[in-house]
Parts: structure tokens; C-alpha cells; sequence
């Protein structure tokens, strides 16, 4: 079959591999898409526990090809969304309870092929049914059940006042999961326009059109709201941005670090501020337990997805959709058709 | 002014009565619209810590008439939404935290002169500015507030799957309320047909109707979903559905009991299954402090009050208005407007 | 090696059996000790969903005899502590994170072969390094990882008041886990003087002799503390006594189901009381996933065991053992040594 | 009667000014001791809002002199622990049930007269009958209060492994408490031997002897850990150790920022790391409803105090036990008696 190769960083190529078999409770999976997404970009670079050689693609729906030994949940000619994510179980990590942080954690598209190829191998209870929804919609499962698993670690106080900046596909979501997850308001601040008309369609109570100047956001979002917002989410990865949240952030509230900021950036904070105003801070990670709900989601129609793939193209554009990704300015979710 | 006042018991009539003043840190408000809720049929009966000679009305709206001293965040003439419950702050109970079992728990309505009259008299900090709020709209901030604090005991889980038993004024708010509070489905039970259609309207993902046979419903339910709900709540406040709600619950999902039961009815419940499924139950009761959130959900849209009033009364009609709710079938608030 | 084995419900015998062998993933483990429960009476009889033929024992600690491939954390010849339960990892509830509620449940000793036999067998990553722990003190690592659950489903409030029912062994390491677990004052209740004696000398602030009448335990406690106590525990797996438990329980408390009561037993609770008073109730069974915690709680000499373990038998006085257990006044933990 | 009294910052001294009078619903004090700490050492410069003229001491016990109209629940002669802060209930942060932020938040000692005189005014809801503990343990109610609600913020998953950098007062005050409030192993850093030995004393697991230079502390404890604690805890309010504390933090552990660091100090911390390690930062400020629970916790005996006093000084000699306390490396808790 043909697949998407890293065999070191910044250097790939479409190959023809061996299609992989399913062993017992395994399921092998014809990829129908394949959702692109900054974490891509960084593992171009070979960052974010890469290991080569490496088969992109972390964001998977397609038809399932063949079912190993005692597959009983999916079967053959179904379509599924697949969750790359496994935790083992057995480590002192995962037997604390702790699975998100196994020792062995298990990544397709980052430390296991993923699904920028004809076909992927994945655990069996990876997949889940998902015929009832198209496969653009089944796609955004994966990035959606990392926002399910974001707002469980936030656990939103109901009617709570929210400013999210970042309006990309992971903005966008998240920004939907709390405005239908208990938010009593939501704002949503990001650079660009079309960006922002998405979320006001998708329910936003309140957008801002900001720059990449952090300190003229941060001045913007204070005169708007001088007591600060309850919630302060950053989604769009820059330390610029993260820095000056604390300050946008209302007594007694809470930064949530959703975004994934260059390893080596660092934020200048006042601890004196965390103290007398009683602020929390709080990181969210990936995923390992949400997709069924996520699915949920998609379903209810409340989280919408209407609008937010852009661009599509065949295996064989992969190095296109990367730049689109990276410099397009129109693009917000860039997908691939390995059928294509 | 004019007032409704019962000397006891089921003895009431429309009355006049010394239009009260405003003393320091109080307002007096000239009542636009005044709800009428379940609770106003126990207040009838002199149930519900009622305390008498008694004004009823706890879910009011109003121009405000009079300012207190020091009274400064409302103004003469400004529309406002009354919040009937207030707490002392110094009892040993108010001391630890726990202001809504204030051991001089004051509520307009309940045991202090309420709504249902030409002007009430507020503490100040519990009248707020509600003029850009219809008045229909603004007369549901105090039993959306209710529900309001109901999310905040449940504290769902983002995703949950969710059954709502009751389509009443307040089945149909807090149902909203879980809808865009996090739920990943909600189902609504109950048995009048127009009142689920205005559920579906209002966003739930599939509703149900039964009868008031419980253990009929337990069945339909139990087909419908043979694994159970994640949160099963009561807003019917029928002992018959409370005690079919834990066989409804999912392994380790929660009971919910908002609806408010007979004093003396019981439940038959098994500790086994509570212990063997760790299943929770969890109670609500009022609220007191949940105002300005119930107000800006009000102001977002999330939650719609568009069908919910169904009649209006002027006050001399109280007794008419008391038999609508008792009785008619196709009512759901019906308020009472002093001003007519 | 030598086992004891139960053909069906009420028949057992000490046989010889195959030794296990540790397959990959997996160690056997020579039995030094195992205790018996109160669950062990029920699986006698056949019930909580004991599978036969069945070698019981579920709280074990031994020494490593064999490794399988791929285990590195533990080697031949280490004394371990056995947490018999594990959840498979791949079924939907373990993909959705409940891995307690695994519907692929494993728990040695009530649906697979336990400790009451030479050796056992069990996953690698279920047995901990117990070297340090007089393998006394290691045996009662499971049922204090039981316990370290129900801390976490029960959630404390620092500073709460708490009453315990029941001073049976799993009453004293709960109430010890609550004292030293953030409660303000710990009240104890029981029949048996001297389990009452061994809660003081583990430091209850207060210890209350009761009889088996549960109406009677209820006037006694609620004449002690007529407002009620923040929480209260049920650790006698008695229905009687949880059903006087909400009206001992504060305004806004908690009522703890952690007994085992029969499967047929019911309570009969008033659901406005719950609604009016905001009672929880929340149930607590096992664990899977609190081994490490429990062995640190023993390490730290905060939970205590001394005095715990009043019966020690060898293999083939089992059925005395378990008369012990149902009939002795006299007992608390009562052993097998394998050994011996 | 005589009171310290600021006229500005750095400015004070003993004058006679009228004994206060208690109006309805207020008592008048006998102070039989008031506790000095860091806070003092602020306020003497004028910070955190300090308002001149001051009359400091937050930390009071005494006698009622005095009740006024209203008062039931203490009566003259008897002893009593005094709560320095109080919320207004009535502005719009009291309104949403934040009272720890009230906007008219007064705190005896801070922005009102205060311990160190011989009477102080106090609103009687804030005075705690202590007649059963010596005056010499109740002055330590409104330092251990501050540490309960550090506690209820902190809401520690029992058994973490918790380290708490810092043995001062309130360091070996909030230790204990977390000692008792579930941790399953505590390690406490500081500088000074005397009080790591206290610490031991009380019950500390682990006690490690660092200097002031916080990245030898890091590199000590990071030795001692490599993977970190659950939970790390600056008790010291220097900077420098709150910047180092993320990097002695397990993946998905909780720095809990309890410490008072200057104003204008900042911290430089890596948003990555928060987002791919998922930590929790969490600030803790002061306290408005934890009395009862401190108390409670003082007469469990379970949270000590013997040997925390180390100096004691007459009204006079305030300038003294301010330079004890700022100086004096033997000093812990020390006193001022307005009765010397
Ligand atoms: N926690 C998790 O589990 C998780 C899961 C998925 C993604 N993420 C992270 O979430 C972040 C967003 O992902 P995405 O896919 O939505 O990325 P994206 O498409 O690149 O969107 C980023 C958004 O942030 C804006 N932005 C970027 N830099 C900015 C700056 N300096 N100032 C103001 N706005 C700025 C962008 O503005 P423009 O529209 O003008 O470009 C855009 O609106 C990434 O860091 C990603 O790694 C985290
Ligand atoms: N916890 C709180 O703070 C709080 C606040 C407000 C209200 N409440 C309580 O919430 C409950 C609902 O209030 P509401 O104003 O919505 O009352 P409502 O208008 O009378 O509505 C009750 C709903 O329950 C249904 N119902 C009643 N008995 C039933 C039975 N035996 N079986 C099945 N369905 C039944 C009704 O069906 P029909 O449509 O056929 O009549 C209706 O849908 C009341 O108990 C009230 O006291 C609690
Ligand atoms: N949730 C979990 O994960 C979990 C884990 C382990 C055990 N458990 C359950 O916890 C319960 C206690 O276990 P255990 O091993 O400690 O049992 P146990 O040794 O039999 O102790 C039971 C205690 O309750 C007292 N008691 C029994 N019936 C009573 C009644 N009707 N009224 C008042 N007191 C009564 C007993 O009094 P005497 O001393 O006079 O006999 C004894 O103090 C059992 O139901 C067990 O199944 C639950
Ligand atoms: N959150 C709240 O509600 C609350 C309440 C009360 C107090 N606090 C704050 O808690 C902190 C401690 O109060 P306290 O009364 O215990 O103060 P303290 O008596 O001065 O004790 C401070 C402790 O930290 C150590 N320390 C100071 N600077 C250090 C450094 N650079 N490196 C390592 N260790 C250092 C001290 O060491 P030595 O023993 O060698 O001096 C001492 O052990 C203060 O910041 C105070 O403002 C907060
Ligand atoms: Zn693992
Ligand atoms: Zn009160
Ligand atoms: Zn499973
Ligand atoms: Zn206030």
C-alpha cells in the first residue's frame, strides 16, 4: 500500500510498505482521512516524542479492512473514527489510574504509523463505529475528544464568564465545547476575521479581533473587560500570549494552558498574584478516554463542524498541505485523501 | 398599594396594605410580572416554612421605586430581577460558609412579603439591573438561578448522557440548563406531548413520552436504554419516579433530586446497589447566590423562555391563576402582572 | 501444591493442584499470608459474582517464586503484596477511563484462582514490593487500598465531622484513613468493646458503644449530636443501619455507603429530605487502581494496624478459620498462612 | 486603654485611646494574647492594604469584656478565639457566593484596629467560644484557619506525596494539616534545623535541611525525588523557591503557591510544561469561614502546637518581638500579652 515516510526529520516521501495485518484484538483500518495539525508541523521538525522512521497522522476515520481474533464490537465494511492513542495498562503510571501518562504510551502518527497512508493497524477498542456521521465530521473526533478531555481538567463553574484566544480548528471547539458546556459567557480573540465569523456562527457570545501584539491584546481585552474574565484559555500556542493571561484573568479564576508553546519559551509570572488573588493555573494534554464522548457530541449537533475543513488533498500532496497549514491564511482544518 | 395576603392557610384575598419603605440598603420595587411556581400550591397549604400573614410571590421583576441609603448599583426607574433569598452572613451556619442553610434564611414569598403585589420590599444587593431583559424573560431569572445551583451541585461530567424526568417551567430550564451545561445527550421524559415539543424545540436530543404509571416509565426507559444514564434527575417531584431513578443510573452515575417530593412520602432503595455500582444521589435545594450567572445565561440565548409563559393574570385573578396551575393542562408559567 | 478449592458454593477441600506458571506479563507468587473478609462468607454461599470451582483469598502477600518474560520490577525471592483486581484496559468501560467497573473484571480470589493455596498467580504490574512491610502489615494492603478508594469517592472536606458505624477491621482502617484524612473529629460506633478500644488507641476522638438495634444506635447519636454529623459511614454492611443514616447526617452532609449490605435488603429514605437538606449519598466499592497509596499510608505509621490481626490458622483449618470470622466476637482480621 | 498604634508606616507606638464600645450585634475583646507574623512585617512598611492609622494583631484571643444587643452565643468572662476577617454579604462578589473576595472586606489588624491593645471590637459572629483550650493554643486559630481553607483550595487526592518547602509557623501549621488531611508521605524542606526537627516532632515522613540558595534546594530535591512529588508547596513566600517548585512537580502534579512573595517579584516558568506535563499552579489566600474547622482540628490534638511559641513580650515591647521576628533564627510563633 502506499504511505506517507519519515525516515528522519524534514525528509519524507510516498512510499509503497506492506499493509499491515491484524493480530488478535486488532483491527486494520482503510483510511478514508486524515486530519493535519500544528503537532504535525513539529514532528516535521522530529519534535513532540517522535520516532523515526515515522508515518504521520493522528486525526483518522475510515472503513475497517480486516478484524484479528476475538474482534466482536466492529466488523468489516464499517466506518469507524480511530482514537491514536493507547495506554498500556500494566505500567506503575497506568496502575496508579494514571493512564494518560503511561510509561508506554502509545501514539499512532507519533511514535506508531499513523494515517497518512492507504491502511493503519490500530488496537481493536481504538475505533469506534461511526457510519452515522460523514467522514468529515468523523475526522474531527480525535482533535474534538482532546477538548473533552481538556474541559474535565478545567471543569467549567456553570455560567462562568470565558475569554478563549485562539480561533483555529482546536479554538473552535473548544470554544464550542464550553459555550455548551456550562459557560455563562464566551469570547472568543483571535488575528483573523473569517476565523472569528466561524465562531460567532458557532454560538460565540462575544468576538475580538486582535493582532500577534500581545501587549495590545492584553491592553484590548482589559479596557473591554477591566474586571477580567472568570476562565482564560489560551489555544493559540504562543508564549506571548500565555504571559499576559494571569492579567485578563478575574480573582479567584483560572489560566488554562490548552495551547502547546515552543519547548524552550518561558513566561514571566507574579507569584505574589497567584497568592493574593487566588488564581489557578492549569495544563491539559492530549487524550486517552474521550472519544465516546466526543462522538456524543458530534451527534448532539452541538458542537458544529460546518466550515472548518478548508483544504483537502490526496497522499501525494502531503508537502502542499503541510504549507497550507503552515502559511495559508484561509486554511483552518487541511485534510488528507489517502483514496484520493 | 394593592397585595395578596393570606392571614393563614388557604384563606387569602387582595388587599390594601401600607406601601413599605425603603429603609437603609433596601429598594422598594413596583412589580412588573410575578411568577407562579409548584411551590406557591405547598405555600397554599401553609407547607414550606411559610410563615403567616403572608404575601406570596418569589419569582418577581419590577421598576425600582425607592432607594435605600447607600444604595448605589440601581437607580429610580431602572428594571430589575428580584432574587427572594437572602442569607444573614453572621449565624454560626452563614459563619462556615454555608449561606443557603442560613439559620435565618429570609425568602420573599416564604416567609417575608413577596411578589404578588403592586411593590416589594428587597434587600438592594438582591435586586439586579435587568433592562435589557424583557420582562417575561426577566421574571425566569430567579427559578433558572435554582437551576443554575442545581449545575453547580451536580457538577457534571463533560459528555454525560443524561435523563430528565419532568417538562414543567423548571424541567424544561434545567434541561437547557445540562444541554449547553456539558451533557452529551439529554433525553427528556414526561407525559404532556406540547411541553416535550417545546423540549425539542429547545434543543433535547430525544424526548420521551410516558405516563404517571412509574413503573411503566421505568420500563420504557429501561428498553429505550438498557445500560442506564449517567445522570438520571427528577424534576417531576413524584416519589414514584425518584424511586425507579436509581435502577435507570448507569455503574457509578448519579441521582439527581431537584423535584421537590411530599414531606412524607418514602423511597425503597437498595444500599447494595448504591455500594456494589457506586451510584450517588445528590439533592438541590433554591439557591443563593446564583443571580448574575442565571442572568447571563438568560442574555446569551443558550437558554430560551420563548413558549414558556402561558398565562397571565392580574392580581384580583390570583385564585384563578392558582387553579390554572393546579389544574390545566396546557399551562406552564403563568404569572400574575400587578399593573393590569 | 496444596489449594484450597470449592467445587461449588459450601463445599471445599484442601487439594492438590498444578502449581501455576508465570507466563509473560505474569509472576507467581509463594503465599506467606492471605486474610479473610466478610466477602469470603458471601462466596461461600456463592454470591458476589464468585465463579466455581474457586480458590478464594483476596488480600495476599507473599514471596516472588517465578517471573515471566518481561518483568523487571520485582525478582524471585521479594516479598510482594497482591492487589488481586485488574481491569482487561480495552473494553468500552475501561476505553471510557471506569476501569473499576471493567466489564472483563478480574479479581483473583472471588472469579479466579486467590491466595488460600501455596502459590498464586498474577499479573506482574498487580504484585508491589512489600520488603520492607512484616508481612502482618503488607496482608492488609488490599483491603487499605479499598479504603484509600473510598477516600477518594468520599472526597472529605478538611475539617469535616464524622461519624463511623461499624469497628470491624475494615471500620478501623476507614476510620483511621478519615482521621487522618483531613476530618476534624472522628466518631466511632460499635458493639464490641474492644474494637472500640483498638478505634481510641488509633486515635477516634470519640467512641460510642451501641447494640444491633438500630433505631436505638440512632437515638444515642442523635442525642450525642442532634445537629447531625458532616458525614456519616456505614461499615457494618447492615441495612438497618444505613437507613438511620440520613437523619443523623448535617444539612448538606454526606451518608457513606461503604458496608456490603444483602443484595436483598432495601432502605426506606424520604426524597424531600434529600431535596431539602441537599443530602448526598455516595457508594464505594473496591478499587483498582490504589496499591501504592495504601503501602505508603502503612509505611508512614499513620494508619496503624497493630492489634489488627487476631486469628492466624494454616491452610487446612480453613473451615475454622471462617467459623471465626462469623461467629468469634473475639476477632478481627483472621489469617491463613500457607506455610504453615 | 493602651494600643499599639501605626500613625504611618514605620511609625508606631503605645498610646491610651478610648476602649471601643460594642454597638448591636458586636462584642468587646480582652485581649489575653495576639500573635505577630510575616503579614506584620508588610503592614509595618504599609502593604497589603494596610489604612493608617493601624492598630495591627490579626491573631487574637481573649476574654469578652462586652456583648452587644443581639449577642447570644458568648457572654461575658468567657475565652474566645477572634476571626481578624469578615465579609459585607452584600456586595457583588458576596452576591455570587465569593466572600474571600468581598469588596468591603475587613480584616481586625489590616485595614481595622486590631490585637495589640488591651480590647478590640469585633463583630460577635466572629469570635469563637475557646474557653477548653489554653490561650497560648487558641492564638494559633486564625493561622491554622488560614491553612484549612489552604487545605480546601488544595484538595489533596489522598495518599500524595506531598513536599512543603518552608518551616516557619505556618509551615509546620499547614504540614501537619496536610499530614492529617491525607498525604501519604510528607517531606518538609527548610533551613533551620530546630524547626525540621519540630517538624519530625509533629509527624513529618521526611525532613531535608536546604540553604536559602533555591537552585541547590532544587538540585537536592530533585536528587532525593527524580520523579517528583504529587503536590509541592511554598510555605516560604521567597520567589526564588516558588520559580523552582514546577520542576520538583510530578506530571500531573499541583505547585500550590501558599507562601507570600513580594509584590514585584516574578517567576519565569515554562508554559510547555504546564501544558505537556499537565500541572496545576493553585494560589491560597487567608480565609473568611474556616474557624470552626481550625478549632475543631486544635482540640482533636491531631494538628499540634506545643513548642511553636517561642517568644513572648508585653505591649511595650512590640518593637522588640518585631525585631525578634524578623531576625531571631531561634524564633517561631511569637506573642505580644496586653495583660503584662
Ligand atoms: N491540549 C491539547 O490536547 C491540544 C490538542 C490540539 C491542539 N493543541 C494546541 O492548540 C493550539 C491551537 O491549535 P490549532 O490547531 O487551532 O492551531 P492553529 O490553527 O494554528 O490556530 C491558532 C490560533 O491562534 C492564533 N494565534 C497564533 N499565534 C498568535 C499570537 N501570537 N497572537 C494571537 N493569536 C495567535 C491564530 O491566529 P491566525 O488565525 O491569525 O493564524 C489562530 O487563531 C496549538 O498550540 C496546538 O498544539 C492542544
Ligand atoms: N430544587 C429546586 O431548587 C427547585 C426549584 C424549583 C422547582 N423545584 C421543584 O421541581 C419540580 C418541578 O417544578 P415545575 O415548576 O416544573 O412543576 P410542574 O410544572 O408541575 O411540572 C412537573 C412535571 O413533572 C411531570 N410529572 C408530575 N408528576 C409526574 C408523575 N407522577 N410521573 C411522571 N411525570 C410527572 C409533569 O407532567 P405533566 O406535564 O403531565 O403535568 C410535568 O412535566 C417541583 O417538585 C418543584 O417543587 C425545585
Ligand atoms: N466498599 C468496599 O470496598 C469494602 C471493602 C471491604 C469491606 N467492605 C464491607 O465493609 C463491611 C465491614 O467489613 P468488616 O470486614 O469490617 O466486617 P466485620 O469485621 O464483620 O465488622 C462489622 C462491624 O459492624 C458491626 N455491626 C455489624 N452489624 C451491625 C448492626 N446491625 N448494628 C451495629 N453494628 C453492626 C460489627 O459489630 P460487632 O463488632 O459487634 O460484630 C463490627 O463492628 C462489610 O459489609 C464489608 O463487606 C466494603
Ligand atoms: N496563604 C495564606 O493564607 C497565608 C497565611 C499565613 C502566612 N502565609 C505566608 O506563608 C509564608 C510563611 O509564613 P511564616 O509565618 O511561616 O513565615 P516564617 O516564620 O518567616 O517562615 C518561613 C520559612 O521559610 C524559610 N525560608 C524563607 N526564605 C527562604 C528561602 N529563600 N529559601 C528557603 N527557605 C526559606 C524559612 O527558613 P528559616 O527558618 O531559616 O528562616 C522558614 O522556614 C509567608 O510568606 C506568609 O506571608 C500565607
Ligand atoms: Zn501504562
Ligand atoms: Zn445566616
Ligand atoms: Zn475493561
Ligand atoms: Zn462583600
Amino acid at each position: 500500500m502506499r504511505a506517507l515516510v519519515y525516515d528522519e526529520p524534514r525528509s519524507f516521501a510516498v512510499r509503497d510498505v506492506p499493509r499491515p495485518v491484524a493480530g488478535p484484538g486488532e483491527v486494520v483500518v482503510d483510511v478514508d482521512l486524515a486530519g493535519l495539525c500544528g503537532t504535525d508541523l513539529h514532528l516535521h521538525e522530529g519534535g513532540f516524542f517522535a520516532s523515526f522512521p515515522l508515518t504521520p497522522g493522528h486525526e483518522s476515520t475510515g472503513t475497517v479492512r480486516e478484524v484479528g481474533v476475538g474482534v466482536g464490537h466492529v466488523e468489516v465494511g464499517q466506518r469507524v473514527a480511530v482514537d491514536n492513542a493507547s495506554a498500556c495498562g500494566r505500567c506503575p503510571t497506568c496502575s496508579r489510574g494514571d493512564h494518560l501518562y503511561c510509561e508506554d504510551f502509545r501514539s499512532l502518527g507519533v511514535n506508531a504509523p499513523g494515517g497518512f497512508a492507504e491502511s493503519l493497524l490500530s488496537p481493536a477498542h481504538k475505533v469506534y463505529p461511526a457510519q452515522d456521521l460523514p467522514p468529515e465530521v468523523a475526522v474531527l473526533a480525535e482533535p474534538l475528544a482532546c477538548a473533552v478531555h481538556g474541559a474535565d481538567v478545567l471543569a467549567l463553574r456553570p455560567g462562568a464568564d470565558v475569554l478563549v484566544v485562539g480561533a483555529g480548528t482546536t479554538g473552535l471547539l473548544l470554544a464550542q465545547l464550553l459555550l455548551h458546556g456550562g459557560a455563562g459567557r464566551v469570547t472568543v480573540a483571535a488575528p483573523t476575521a473569517f476565523k472569528l465569523d466561524l465562531a460567532r456562527t458557532y454560538g460565540a457570545d462575544r468576538v475580538v479581533q486582535v493582532t500577534r501584539d500581545a501587549a495590545a491584546t492584553a491592553a484590548t481585552l482589559h479596557d473591554l473587560q477591566p474586571g477580567g474574565f472568570d476562565v482564560t484559555v489560551d489555544v493559540t500556542g504562543a508564549a506571548s500570549v500565555v504571559e499576559v493571561l494571569p492579567g485578563l484573568t478575574a480573582t479567584n479564576g483560572t489560566v488554562f494552558v490548552y495551547g502547546m508553546c515552543d519547548e524552550d519559551a518561558r513566561v514571566s509570572w507574579s507569584p505574589y498574584d497567584v497568592f493574593r488573588r487566588q488564581l489557578t493555573v492549569k495544563g491539559s494534554f492530549a487524550q486517552v478516554d474521550c472519544m465516546d464522548r466526543a462522538l456524543a457530541l458530534l451527534r448532539s449537533g452541538r458542537v458544529r463542524t460546518d466550515g472548518l475543513v478548508t483544504h483537502r488533498y490526496p497522499l501525494s500532496a502531503y508537502g502542499e498541505a503541510l504549507e497550507t497549514l503552515r502559511t495559508d491564511p484561509t486554511s483552518l482544518k487541511v485534510l488528507l485523501d489517502p483514496t484520493a
